[in-house]
């Protein structure tokens, strides 16, 4: 099996690329291919015995959704996106890419589809960001999407047209809206969601951190593993019982700061805790006090996806992982 | 108050052109013009004193909707579109008008936003075609639009999109789901939806009709005068509080078809109703029994909208209006 893989440089696009390697295998096939695309050049994988072809290309531009299919990947992983805040500042730009790009690249599909008979898995991310207030405090598999910024509206209609090109056939899609990543691995940075991963890389690392909101603050994380494990299972799920909805919230687990600080406690002790300076930013918590608490992911949990076991559990996974690297 | 109407031409595009002008005025304001769009040339309204300018234009080509606002229209009606089936047998017709042409007004409007302030109130119609199965007996404004129809796709993205031009200041838009129009006027036509009106239009004109589905088969409707009201309601509302949910499901009557065929009984007698034939037809109920039955309406009721009184009153508006044509 072929895979492709677009937004190869990203934080998730690297570390599914180490696992597909790592695994030597997809689904049920042995891996024999990856073709690795970004508007960056990717990173050619090391240890890895199959046809490998590493492409810097803006999948907006006529043709270059063409091209990353030239092998026919059975499996195509569409992460590349402008992110939220760049999408909200720069509005051309993140319709061209998160919008027109994702149009283009299931037109390319369908062409192919209707020339010679491919039909591609295609796993889609999607975002939290498609929901908006009023939220309930538990959102089901039912719940409207409403968002609230250009990213999420441009994420809602790529779902959208996922379902459509996958009821008409041209390719057989999922799409996964991943919770937000936590313990985010590397430097902080400046996206209002960075304390909820800061307030606990920082101060393993023996840094200070930051906390700009109250402890009461709830929301819904997953492990950069689990990230990418909900991405490799839905590469090998038989899909045909999903109908129209073809995008399905990925289960998390829904914790307050509190406890995410209680779990640092239990992993680190109190000197850890004590790096932690709380200085409350009205600006992010004005963002922050828009975003969803909890899901019912249960569409997700039918088709077998698993969240962390535990918060405790992402902090170990984070800390093992960091002692790897 | 200048008024644009795309999709002029159709049936809700005409009565509202028709209605409009008897009025006089619009929310509060008096009618001082009108630009009337369409893909073919929009009839011009008797009686009217004001500016009118008739245009035949496709919205998808570069160019027309700027032409379109050449008066800067303080309230542009957007109905134009593709219907279902031309939408579903044509992609790319279908994307092309209902999507682009969609996006292309709302940058067309954009662009005069951003050099000169224009910020018109848009009223969109959109679907029920954006909801797919599984379905609830009755659907709440917070129920996920999942469709299953590429024309039901291209109005939630549609929707979307209004939802972010709304939020971004350029425009001041409402969508309207609209119920199925019942009794909807003229000859019979290839709709899978048809007989609902079909089985009332005829018997009262004398003639035969074609029952297809059972009689238990249950519905949403508003008359085509209830459906021109709630436009011309759209247009004068303060919209501030609505938020990110720009689109809502309008108020209807929910009837089964056996419930018609009473409705029809009181107003016509058995007469007309021993003119409906049952022809049982299993392609449109296995379309039919996808459709939603019953909505629960209460932010559009919240905003003023009203339902017709009954389906009698339906029944009476049709047999009155029929008359007088």
């Amino acid at each position: 099996m072929h895979v492709l893989i677009l937004g190869a440089a990203g934080m998730i696009g690297r570390r599914l690329t180490a696992e597909l390697v790592a695994a030597g295998r997809v689904g049920n096939d042995p891996l024999t291919g990856l073709t690795l695309v970004d508007v960056v050049p990717p990173e050619r994988p090391r240890g890895f015995d199959g046809a490998v072809r590493v492409e810097a290309a803006d999948l907006s531009r006529p043709g270059a959704a063409a091209a990353a299919l030239t092998e026919r990947p059975g499996i195509v992983f569409h992460l590349a996106a402008v992110v939220s805040g760049e999408a909200e500042a720069d509005m051309d730009l993140g319709y061209r890419v998160n919008l027109d790009g994702t149009r283009l690249l299931f037109e390319a599909i369908r062409t192919l589809s209707e020339s010679e008979g491919y039909r591609p898995r295609v796993v889609f991310t999607s975002s939290l960001a498609v929901f908006g207030q009023p939220l309930p405090p538990v959102i089901g598999d039912d719940f409207i999407p409403a968002p609230a910024s250009s990213y999420g509206v441009q994420k809602a209609m790529g779902e959208l047209l996922l379902a459509d090109y996958s009821r008409r056939g041209f390719l057989d899609g999922i799409g996964l809206r991943l919770p937000t990543i936590c313990v985010r691995p590397g430097k902080p940075n400046k996206a209002a969601s960075g304390f909820f991963s800061g307030i606990l890389r920082e101060p393993l690392a023996g840094l200070p951190a930051v906390l700009p909101v109250p402890d009461t603050v709830r929301h819904w994380f997953a492990s950069p593993g689990a990230a990418t494990g909900f991405l490799l299972h839905a590469a090998g799920l038989d899909l045909s019982d999903l109908g129209t909805r073809r995008t399905l919230t990925m289960p998390g687990i829904s914790v307050t700061v509190a406890e995410e600080i209680e779990a640092l406690r239990r992993a680190a002790g109190e000197s850890a805790v004590a790096l932690i300076r709380r200085e409350p930013n009205p600006v992010i918590m004005r963002i922050i006090e828009t975003w969803p608490e909890a899901f019912d992911t249960r569409a997700a949990n039918a088709l077998g996806f698993v969240a962390d076991a535990s918060f405790d559990a992402i902090l170990a996974r984070h800390i093992a992982e960091s002692q790897r690297s």
